[in-house]
């Protein structure tokens, strides 16, 4: 379970340590500057609106509710975010009934990239959160266009085995 | 919420009629045998061995107790299973706080493929479950060398924007 995961937890990065932890609702204005703060997310209308405040408050409210996902946040040694990640844990018939551990919405702030920080959080991830929850597989998919993000995967140790579809529904 | 959806509903394929309804415990023998009948899957250990009985039959409990999860089956006009994909419901930040439909383990019988089973269910997926669930968007990764089956989602309306990157958990 997700909220049985030993945090929050202290991680070194070359650019310092950083806290992670689960995000909390007054994270909310923070998170939603951390996600528009990056072209390809602000394409896709997370531009960091005012109005759209209700929706990811609402958002954050059914994760911190929900025991298969957790938002965390990650941040400086001034309380600062700089980085985010969302996990899903995902009972699964295939490969002999294994449950797989899902990354989305992996954010670190502009200013202190190449610090190191997606390293430690990927990392963590790899190494203590998918043993602590027993699932045999990490998966995420990353925009066909962030090509910096897929030779930072694969140094991780992740392989680019699959090809990530989306289909978007029509408005009704 | 996915027990909120409205099966068994009755599709029509090419091949003739499907039933499409919730797994249930005594469906289990003909998914392990179903998640077997592919080369791909069969690589990554899904063989039907009766060994692995105990884990698969552990899955389908965890998945059925589990609300933002459902395998399905297809099934033929003679009740015998077709097809069967898992859904999974994903609250999340990004995109401004929308819900997604995660589609995984796909499968349709070898012996009735081509015959449109496959089409009918993924339409069902992104026209009706997707609609009735309120995710705005639905998406899954397929094996980089199913290259048949990329044509497919994309004659569905998928987009192959993503790559899919997968970690394996070494065992301890």
């Amino acid at each position: 379970m997700l909220r049985d995961l030993a945090l929050p937890t202290t991680l070194s990065a070359r650019a310092g340590t950083v806290t992670l932890r689960n995000a909390a609702a007054d994270d909310l204005d923070d998170l939603m500057t951390l996600l528009s703060d990056d072209p390809i997310s602000a394409a896709r209308g997370d531009v960091a609106d005012a109005e759209d405040r209700p929706l990811y408050a609402a958002a954050l409210r059914t994760i911190a509710a929900d025991p298969a996902n957790a938002v965390l946040v990650a941040t400086d040694e001034a309380g600062d975010i700089v980085g985010t990640l969302q996990l899903t844990t995902i009972p699964g018939m295939a490969r002999r009934g294994s449950a797989r551990l899902l990354v989305e919405a992996v954010r670190v702030r502009s200013a202190v990239r190449s610090g190191g920080i997606g390293s430690v959080l990927m990392r963590w991830v790899t190494d203590v959160a998918a043993r602590d929850l027993g699932t045999s597989l990490v998966q995420l998919t990353s925009d066909a266009d962030r090509t910096d993000a897929h030779r930072f995967y694969e140094r991780l140790g992740f392989s680019a085995s699959h090809l990530g579809f989306k289909y978007r529904v029509p408005d009704a």
